[in-house]
């Protein structure tokens, strides 16, 4: 499928091909801004950095650019373009332009607001996530435009970047409610994604969901000496320990009552795809914090369990004395921050009452137990494979990559299912950054010409929607 | 057995009687030195308590007094004095003369160091704990002289006063082996246990050992996103938290393999008397840090499981993050701080392997464990109830409180089980200060009728002694 990317059945790649200089220069410019939204210090950047989006979108034409920041969210961006045919579909697409802080910063061998582009990388805070998948889509559409030579999209296209995706998106679902009319649209692709690797391109088809709590064990009103009580009451530190040790089953499955009532499993076809994926656990266990092994829910491979299966983890414990040396006490209280990974069909409400009856299950007598729900927790997502947006988006993505690509899913937790449950339309996913590059890590990059494919796959996607989506 | 002082049954309690004002005038000066041990800024104020001490001694009579100042120990107190008759046994007395800080200070109603006698109550830091019981030995040698009309007391007499038992007496086993020549003797009278209760006096007849370890988890090198590896790898609190929950089994026990097998437990004679002891459970809770339960092993009632049966603690957990709010990460690390007591013949170097043997079973595969013992332990000590000693010292307490006297134990640690062991002769516990004199909190206090009634109990002991020894 390679060959003369002038040639005409791939008009997509010829128009990206023209504009990428263009495209590099204005992605290393918005990359200057360091729109950090977790510091306070930075805060004038993320305006800032929404302001410069929002004159580029200007400058490529959009005819309806808005900045979002009449608070309390960070500025976000918002665009549309409709189509010259006023029954096509209407797409959202979803993005976010704020970064990860720098830190530790003198691990970076480039400053990270000074974009270095060398050879194929593009060096900096943002350049993969994900300020390189946002510029993508803006290159995406005047590759379309070129290439289709309309003077606007065969979609009616919706832009939405936020300004506070890593700072969890607190407040998203009142963003989203509160323009629900701008941001009315029949499918949104989701672009904050990477692909599984770079030989073995994937299609995001969805993402876990997270619900965390704090739970706190009080035994006494202080602690007490063991030489007085050692043996005699009740330790609340060993009493949290023994629920944290019947959080799992012995199969290594959370033991809460119900938990996977409402799980619903990836297709036999999904599950076939993540088998027939080259898995390295290896490199797997290096990426993962180094850990040593893989372990985990009996029955499921690793990348199964960390994509379709929920999962319940101890984020942290503390509890007595925990400076230096021994202090012989029996600790007055005990806490433990949980989260737990959920998968497809699971509701956050539903994993919190259960959390609620297992910790009262679960306090033996003289201690005192509260459960402290941090946040509502954030839903899982899946669409189904079949749909006919993600067979499309597939085909395009194959397309562009000039190589097959397959099913997978993201482990983590995020807007899309936000976006999903907000707007009731389907989410798909359309990212082709790669594993490695080092996202809030030190020395983030983007592999440019991962964004020049992605960005033809978005110009020929909006190509063929109409006919797919009706 | 009540009546007047003067009456020539009962030469020490006159002689006692007479020489109180200036025993309280005594005190109240020692008292008013600051010789906190674990106080940088007042090591001056150790030593000075030290010269305070021989001083007093000195103007006593005492024939040899030294203070051990040489380090590495705080400045230790020796004095002795011969009896007329040589063949008397050697009795070497033991207390220490360091104190407890005072935080928090503004809890205290009177500054600590400005001792003051309200009524039969002496307030001040080291009052109770132990200048109050190192000085009524004082006051029981003058009244023993005194009584008896000698110029030299019917045993052998030696006086040890430590300056760092506060701290945990690091040097102690140092100090007496350094000394071992001047600290030979037949017996240890250690003076510093309170009764059980002032309507309910005690003598206590041993104390738990106690055994301190952190172990160390670790999973990964780093933490790592619960989004990308929750349920795909170890998680080292988990696991920690299972060997805590390991820790005892179903009837409170503790599990460690083998930790039984040594056990004295107490005779027949010794349970009933605790069982006959006044037992208040919702003071005991009270005063136990504000516990809302007694807890623990099966089939021991609560004195027993504090003051004679071993039991295993969790000080401290901690491990992952532990801020405000939640982080979803799989930790990479996890520590538990646990300690030991001891029962007698239990020994700390067999509890040492055990928990190492336990550490190891407990560790799951993808964990690399680490067991950091922290010191060498103190072993446990208990005496024969039935040692001519103890039958001795029963019947002068009961004599100088006029209350009968049943025998407790000590569920804490201390020096008395390393005097046994580097002396080689048995030790008895001669105290009669009062649980509620709130050492090591403030407000510290001492009913000086106890102390008057201790010190004409010593000096009663000083004369039984002799014929009861041989």
């Amino acid at each position: 499928m390679s060959g003369d990317p002038e040639k005409s059945e791939q008009p997509e790649r010829a128009a990206v091909h023209g504009l990428s200089a263009d495209f590099v220069a204005g992605l290393v410019e918005w990359l200057t801004i360091p729109s950090i939204g977790n510091d306070p210090a930075r805060l004038g950047d993320v305006a800032r950095s929404a302001t410069w989006l929002a004159d580029a979108l200007r400058r490529d034409g959009w005819p309806d650019v808005r900045v979002w920041d009449e608070g309390p969210a960070l500025p976000a961006v918002y665009a549309s373009w409709p189509s010259a045919d006023p029954s096509a579909p209407t797409v959202l697409v979803y993005g976010h332009h704020d970064v990860q802080p720098v830190d530790p910063v003198e691990e970076w061998t480039r400053p990270p607001f000074e974009p270095v582009v060398e050879g194929d990388e593009l060096f900096g805070r943002g350049a993969s996530d994900d300020k390189g998948q946002v510029a993508m889509h803006l290159l995406g559409v005047r590759a379309h435009l070129a290439a289709t030579g309309g003077s606007a999209p065969a979609v009616n296209l919706k832009l939405f970047v936020e300004g506070e995706e890593e700072i969890g998106s607190p407040h998203l679902p009142e963003l989203l409610d509160a323009h629900r009319a701008d941001l009315a649209s029949d499918l949104v692709v989701f672009s904050d994604t990477p692909v599984y690797a770079r030989d073995a391109p994937t299609v995001c088809t969805g993402q876990r969901g997270v619900y965390g709590a704090e739970v706190v064990f009080v035994g006494g009103s202080s602690d007490v000496h063991s030489g007085r009580a050692g043996g005699g009451v009740p330790n609340p530190v060993t009493a949290l320990a023994r629920l944290v040790a019947a959080l799992h089953d012995e199969r290594g499955a959370v033991a809460l009552p119900g938990f996977y009532d409402d799980v619903v499993p990836p297709t036999d076809a999904e599950r076939a795809d993540y088998a027939s994926l080259p898995f390295d656990e290896d490199a797997w266990l290096a990426n993962s914090g180094g850990a040593r092994v893989a372990a985990g829910e009996e029955g499921w491979s690793t990348l199964e369990r960390v994509w379709v299966r929920p999962s319940a983890e101890v984020n942290g414990f503390v509890g007595g004395y925990t400076g230096p040396g021994l202090k012989t006490i029996v600790p007055a209280r005990a806490e433990v921050k949980l989260s737990f990974r959920l998968a497809p069909g699971q509701r956050p409400e539903r994993v919190a009452e259960a959390l609620r009856v297992f910790v009262a299950e679960h306090t033996p007598p003289g201690i005192r137990s509260e459960v402290i729900p941090r946040g509502d927790g954030v839903p899982p997502y899946a669409v189904d494979i079949n749909h006919p947006a993600v067979v499309a988006l597939r085909e395009v993505v194959e397309a562009a990559l000039e190589q097959p690509v397959r099913f997978a899913r993201s482990g983590g937790s995020g807007p899309a299912a936000v976006l999903h449950q907000s707007l009731g339309v389907p989410v798909v996913y359309l990212g082709v950054t790669l594993p490695d590059d080092r996202v809030h890590a030190p020395n983030e990059r983007v592999v440019v010409s991962q964004l020049l494919r992605g960005a033809e796959a978005a110009a020929r996607l909006w190509r063929v929607l109409p006919e797919r989506l009706t």
